[in-house]
């Protein structure tokens, strides 16, 4: 059966309570809890983490090499800054989605380059905690594409 | 009852025959009907268009003005290029949000950056025919949010 | 008798209604209605149109040729990203003042860039419609300082 | 009764016998007294001064504080490079319409940036000295717009 | 037998009168004459316009897909800004010569940069209108190469 | 009773003598021990920290959300490359002051911008350990100001 | 008996009545006043100036040469702008601290450059009329520790 | 009689063979038969050469002056990294056309600005061997166009 | 006797599995194993490690202080993001040197410039794991001929 | 007579106890001693002056318009940021010499570029006092070639 | 039998006499004798030169063709403007490793870019004379690694 | 006897018939004739070549070594291009001081960097053929103030 992981960078322990205006009210549970049942009904199991540090990350992904076939990926502010997170993606050789609660575009010049969407299948920006479910359903379709169909 | 305006831009009208390994071999028809499914789930009306005049798109959206209360655009090309494209969507004052076929971040640097993704609701790219829908979902959420309850 | 042009380009035809806060009340026909005032005090003529397309606007500066003295051009947002339009107002060869409503260069960094400007007399910008009225009482100064004085 | 105040800034002075081929044979004497003309039209009185040091257009904007309401500014080439003139307008908090008398964009690269514009209410520039009179009419004009009707 | 179309962007139609001291006195009737007597040389047929629109040429290239098997192209101030042009001869699949009448790289720094050139087989400028001659040539020449000789 | 945060970046572990003629002979526990002081005669409370890990100090702000009032902080090199660190001041939502032993501007180019003092309430650099001092005054006294005075 | 020189730069002249939500309401006397009784605790003597023009900032400087052993300044908006002023200050060789009221890295970018910052001990910004005091005790205590202690 | 040199630059001795992928299997010698045909057809004679070095093509051009009437120039990587050859063709003061084998403008970013391209009359690229053909015709009747007929 | 630290940056404890067909099929462990040989070969002891985190990395040179003489450091991707990095081995003052798999010149230009090597003996890249010996055997002969011969 | 200005900026009043190892020891009274010397050897009169602010020295070129038929100018710093100097020397007409003491290619990169340069006969740097000499030697061999010799 | 290249660019002749605090006191010839050592110990055969002329080394290299199966080269300063020493190693087709004596990362800025180094196999610097060494033996087992073992 | 070295680069052998309007009708003969009276002047002996390639610069450079004490540079175009040059001065271990006939800071962009100036005495543009001698006497009094005098 398909495992994807579902990773969260910096700052996003805080969802919910951290800068509501900005990010909702919403918090990271609420949206494992949605993703759960998204992931039921395309039969499929998640792993889900979150890690303020850029090495956490990067060991987390490590740990999922060969556990998970893709993965669903807020790097939070470590998507303008960090190459190694994208090495690691590339290390354990998944097809990644990016996601962002906030519509990066539309904020602070620092946030408009990413290090990581490039690398990606695709991402998505703007469209709250409902990006995530997108961003699984775009990653669990774009995985089927390429998977001969079982045999029957 | 929310009516939802769908505008594609320039050469989307040839998609599923042009350059296939690119964009997949879905066509506008094929988007138009799954859209029009999940119209139907989510109780809406929509109004699409394709044109591949910049000034075709800004008097087709002139024309949806007060009649669709948001939009899914996938500009194409001129995502890239056209500040009149924006000025049309600030004038009729509707949220939208911008979807791409491909992963515009792994294409030429010309495609990098958006002209209207800073006004835009959000954006998603390189989830294919998928993404169109992931929009429309998006949008109607986001317009309901802000939308008064049906009173009771 | 002298004959000026006045053009405006996308979105304009929205003028009164589209965002007020930014462009204000006054409509496109207010603007004609005040500028034949102007021309009968100068005793001249005007034509005066409004299109959406670059390629329309191009099309209606190539049937102003021969026939127009000058040109007072609104861009709108082609300002800063059309060449062509540059090369149309080069080719009827003659005289152009640039006019905003707004103050461009108070405004988002795309539109602190003129494709048009160095190819002008001159350019108005964030004095509203009444910017039109200057650009046309100093577009026909040009004119009749370098015109011989009629006979006497 | 509304006062104006008319600064000009470097080499001014010098105008109508400096680079005629660019400036023209225009005085500034000939231009205050034109616009002197315009400001009994308008019910208005001026103040009107040139200075060539950077420190005494400050010192003379400060005069004017609590006396003008507002200000056409010619600042010659400190529009370049003057951020001190900038927050002196700032200071003394009216607004201000910038005219330069050439086409400031089609000369040295160095001329096409103002560090005045974008706090301008608006610009003028390529029009001769009648772009002097344009602006006050101008700043005018958005004085009383902005000023409740005199009683009666 | 090869088709070939030549295509022709805006302000192309003004040939001949449109500032001849720049573009000559050659119009496009002349050129095309002169193609239709190369075309006959190398037994090709040619279809041939002009338009000033963006979206029209990327229509006219559309209905052209199938129809010819390369093209000529003066995409004019399209040449700098249009990506959707780009597109539109991707969507068409076939190689593609650009000309310029003028030696765009000695011009205005607007000019030196093609959005085309990277996509198209090769580029001529300078050369006036016997450009399109040697662009139709090196195309027939570059489509003649990739074919198997005809048998014998 | 106010309590403010002390947080100091990489490396700063071993100052004192790590490059002294850089960063002088001071170390941590001396700077701490000053503040001390100072934090008892403007009767505050003090907690300090130092981490070498990026994610190591995003916990760490993490745990002081609620527990402190404002934050001086010394982000050592992460101050021009961590925008999870800005993104994690924002998100425990109290006002901080940067410090910096040297002056950065005096440094090599990679230290003359700062990812923190856009949202810092202000900084100072090339002072030394009493830079520390002059950053807990500033602040205390910013919060004082913004508190309406203790009743009475 | 050591003196140190404060200098304030263009429009301070104004601050206290200055745009008072940026710049607070603390006049240039109020903050001499409080630096004077700094100065007293620190058992030095002052010499504070103002000046709008860059001229005469710099004549202000060479008449303090030898007179005092470090300064204090506020070079207002030509901190952004002025070379000489560097040079002025390289001229007299004696170090200074560098003191901005608001937070220049949180305003337009034109502030975030400053000429004078490289060549000086340190800066402090956005502390207002505080980050005075601090650089007077910050310079005085950098001139301390380089100054052998008086014999005995 | 009007003679033309053909001057090729570093590593063209080697065409045919260099990366034939890329450069085809044409030679030099293939070349200047074909060349040596067209200038029979024209009229006109012909002097040919290749120089790896810089300066060895300037003592070739010197060696020129007064000889040729105009230059066909492939001028290799010099193209984008020699003043000295333009200069050069300035000192001996005929027009010059500029050949490329390859499109210069879907290779590397280096090889995308032409030190030359501005001082020469025209310029074409992508076309392969034919490309010297091209510019030869071009020249000539360049050349042609600016030298009154021969008399009768 | 002397005593080098090889230290590997992030991802590179998957060397060998890890993108085999860019970085190879050698372990760390081959590595060491080899470095191991070298070091007897010197005459020399090693200290090695490899830590995901930037903040590990920086602990564990500061716990390498004083131990070691020299480093040889493959900082992987933090080489182009870490500044901490830079200041973790100017504050145990050693010197070191560093080493790349892959040429990383011939990457994305992400990859091109490293914020490490201005402060290194001198860098290895693109000679596979190969470089580490040389970088060790250059770092070797670097200290050594700094260093006094042993007496005798 | 031909008369020549000699004019000095901001802080040239020091020279000779300015910064001695970068300046020299030679002070401008030294200068003027010596080009007095030498015009008396060219047959010339001179007019010498120094000013520290950019307005003042504005005023005194205009002041000697009419009088000198030629400068020679060390602007100091403000050759690096004055466009209103530029301007104030087109304004009197009179071709100009820049002289600088120092290498200012050799300094500081804000050093590097002169406003002045462009619009000057030629300059001189790093030749010490010396290069005065040479630039009036320089200036007044420019005049003399431009005018027709005295008649006889 | 393997040879090998070994090819040293501008001013290297001068190695061991031209700033030896920079470049060190081995010579050229010092050098070759130590890789003729480990050509010895490696079974290959070396062939080496130096040349000041940029056409002169292509000319070299051209000669090698065929010749030698891999390039050790330091281009001195050619390493940073030639593109034509690029097009030539590329037309030899043979791998070549790129050495620098000094670390070219803490030199001037415009030593940081190499035009050669992306079309490298690798690059080694800092490491002085070892470095040829280091780069022999990397090259020579990359060629190994490539090729099949000599049949037995 | 102090000997120097006057060097000349690319197209200067065509001095006085090349471009006569841009660089005049001195020739090197007669510029070599007037410097060898100053030498005479100063008693000095000069040397004297000019050569079109940047390896045969070199060569010369280095020929001249321990036999020249300075040198006298116009570099032609490879002022613009050349680290190579700069290298070899550097090498040779003598001063030298930049001349150019013309201002290239009139001229085209391309010509405003030099890669020698940083590394000269000081440099001289303009002034025509007498820059030479300028830079001549600059050079012999820049030597002469660094030497003791001859003994008596």
């Amino acid at each position: 059966m398909v495992q994807i992981g579902v990773l969260n960078g910096p700052n996003l322990n805080l969802l919910g309570t951290r800068e509501p205006a900005l990010y909702g009210r919403t918090t990271l549970a609420d949206i494992d809890a949605r993703l759960a049942e998204v992931a039921r009904e395309l039969g499929i199991t998640l792993r889900s983490a979150q890690r303020n540090g850029e090495g956490e990350l990067i060991d987390l992904l490590h740990g999922w090499r060969g556990e998970v076939q893709g993965v669903v990926l807020n790097a939070g502010a470590y998507t303008h800054t960090s190459l190694a997170l994208r090495d690691a993606l590339a290390a354990i050789a998944v097809p990644f989605v990016e996601v962002h609660l906030t519509n990066i575009y539309a904020r602070e010049p620092e946030r408009r380059h990413s290090m990581l969407a490039a690398a990606a299948i695709g991402s998505i920006c703007g469209l709250g905690a409902a990006g995530y479910e997108y961003a699984l359903r775009g990653l669990v379709a774009h995985l089927r594409e390429r998977t001969p169909p079982a045999a029957a």
